[in-house]
């Protein structure tokens, strides 16, 4: 007899992590027949064209510099002062939004949605996304009691679709007083779709329109691939947008030392609020942190004081960019030659800005991962098609990997 | 007007942290009178008699001596395998318990009280301490929507109360079906109280008794101090005391790096559960690592790698242990000539057996503290009393602080 002692809502929670698994697949395949015999297209950080784990040179420089003080004290509940200072400049560049701004350190960017979805929405609540996702997510929502509901991300012209998410929060708004909606841009994990001015603008203009008074809107921004996302000042004009808001709409910027810093490990991020109201950002300032200590007590001070010391220091910063800028562009190179190839034997593919993974939407997902382990090639299946990380995969194999992707789909019947 | 767009249930929530609150006041009073005239007690970390923040040699040495890989790639959801695996033996020593155990990594102890309640107790549940606690436990509580109540820890001979334990034990049961009972022990904080192996025999007396069928009891022995809590395997033989106990008591045993390896910052612990049912395990390992997965996704690579390197290799072992038994040996000084001096000027103060902290108790702790701060002596009060971190106090600075404390309580009318 199975015995069970868990709290009633905790009862029958499992989650066998897709990426993970697909990856321990991937090894598997690579001890077995070699490692240049096997594609492992499954890795959401950065791996040079030999396969090797990447970090950045400078970034590695300053942390192993820092005193045994740095490295080991704790930090202050809500983070190190100077680098909630720093991680601003880090997430806003030039375009800072007018307004009330706090940051709050957290344990990478999941520990900033975590944080969001505890604090902002109640049990029974349904939080918002597009139909194309990152997995926890949703594991996120569930493991608190909150529904998970999505719209679809893009329309038959594969453009943002304005008109489905509008249908949803009003659908939304009508049943419940807090929304939160999450929304993962620029260099969208996992289609590599960023929206534009265009886009955001519309956006805005749909939670504008919906917040009336009695209703509250978090607008939840994960920019966790902002920094592999094209020109710098460039991918962050959107931040300007946040300016001037309706004091109902709270915009949370979700920012990530993993992918930025390739601190992947260190578990170290920041959620930012930003309102037109000084009471909403004193509110998320004291109930972030509270629940701070109520979770993981304090963050990793030796990543916050990496950030702060970089962010600091003007040459220590302008080396770091260039160092990032190298692997942009190996990942772009990479993305380019797929899509290239794509177009070429008619695979269809979602519209890639930038970052670690583009998408190919299918059916049957898991089929056509099944079927592409044959050619020793390993993806993620996705719910709404397969997930492809150029970040991790060199040139030499991402040569060819479109036609077969379009064979295995063939093959399993797309 | 003040607008508030936080969810119901998270609303108006603050809490100024009393310990680093204590803490600021300490700093600013060694910036205007300098180091030498301010005693400050209020810093849960070790400090050599220089007053330097103490890294154990070989913990840095082997921190430091990681590969780049490991100090920045991601860790599987639930921990690194060979940490899960060697922290058994770093939490157990000789004493692993008869039954089925399994690890999941946490962001230091506070991340495995956070999983406890949260999977273990349901919204609107009572958690079971005792009336002196780490003021952490309660804060966790109140954000995740659980009620908090204490006994009485010790009787009026000052030995661990029991009754008073049964009866809260029983009190709850009879209102709900899970009972979470978090105990702190060996080396209590905050007053330094370890149970003896007749107090431990006596409280899963208790807790067998009640664990009537369809109540389920979860017992959290948290071990945060358990490094500098005396012999080495002496203090761990309360752990066989957890083999074959009822399959609906599920002991978890709370590990945390921050002390035992001075890597406070580095936010590192793990939560082991003991059961001597095969099916209550397997399910503590998969909602465990579901809400790791939801709320930090993984912990720190290199502070578990760290771990698991000094567990394979008895030389650096032998030389951590060592290494720990010098400031252990250096702690015990501080407290043992704080109890002298309070004995001999009448001081009372609770049993201290080892540990960072001993505690005074008193009706009016803000109101000492506050008289004590005219001393330049800076302590952190606490509901049931003061507690002063021997941990942080030079011995030279120990010598006379009994008498002024003592004084300042007389002072304020105790």
């Amino acid at each position: 007899m199975t015995m069970s002692i868990a709290a009633k809502h905790a009862k029958g929670k499992s989650a066998q992590d897709k990426i993970f698994g697909a990856n321990a697949a991937a090894v598997a395949a690579a001890a077995k027949y070699g490692k240049d015999a096997v594609t492992n297209a499954t890795i959401g950080a950065i791996l040079d064209e030999d396969e090797k784990l990447v970090c950045l040179p400078t970034v590695e420089e300053v942390f192993r510099g820092l005193s045994t003080n740095e490295m080991i004290a704790y930090a202050p509940i809500s983070g190190l002062p100077e680098y909630l200072d720093c991680v601003l400049t880090a997430a806003f560049g030039n375009s800072r939004p007018e307004g009330y701004i706090a940051a709050v350190a957290t344990a990478g960017g999941t520990g900033a949605i975590h944080h969001a979805i505890w604090n902002y929405t109640d049990n029974g609540d349904t939080v918002l996304c597009s139909d194309w996702y990152w997995g926890a997510y949703k594991v996120l929502c569930q493991d608190m009691g909150r529904n998970f509901t999505t719209y679809k991300m893009l329309d038959e012209n594969n453009k943002f679709n304005l008109p489905a998410l509008k249908e949803k929060v009003d659908e939304l708004l009508a049943k419940q007083d807090n929304l939160l909606y999450l929304l993962n841009t620029p260099a969208h994990n996992p289609t590599g779709y960023s929206l534009s001015g265009e886009d955001m603008d519309g956006v805005l203009a749909i939670l504008k329109e919906a917040a009336v008074p009695g209703k509250n809107i978090v607008f939840f921004l994960d920019v966790a691939y902002i920094d592999y996302a094209g020109e710098k000042e460039e991918v962050r004009k959107i931040f300007k947008k946040l300016s001037g808001l309706p004091a109902n709409i709270l915009c949370i910027v979700g920012y990530s030392m993993s992918k930025g810093f390739t601190m992947y490990g260190q578990r170290t991020g920041a959620m930012i609020g930003v309102s037109s109201d000084k009471s909403v950002i004193d509110e998320f300032a004291a109930i972030n942190q509270y629940t701070s200590r109520a979770t993981w007590s304090n963050i990793n001070r030796p990543a916050m004081r990496t950030l702060a010391t970089i962010y600091s220091d003007p040459e220590l910063l302008a080396k770091v960019c260039a160092e990032r800028d190298y692997y942009y562009q190996m990942i772009k190179a990479r993305a380019d030659l797929f899509a290239k190839e794509a177009e070429e034997c008619g695979l269809p593919m979602l519209p890639y800005v930038a970052g670690f993974f583009l998408s190919i939407p299918a059916k049957n997902p898991d089929a056509i991962c099944e079927k592409l382990h044959e050619d020793n090639i390993f993806a993620v299946p996705l719910a709404a098609g397969v997930r492809i990380a150029v970040c991790a995969v060199p040139l030499k194999k991402i040569k060819g990997m479109a036609v077969k992707v379009n064979a295995a789909m063939q093959a399993v019947g797309e």
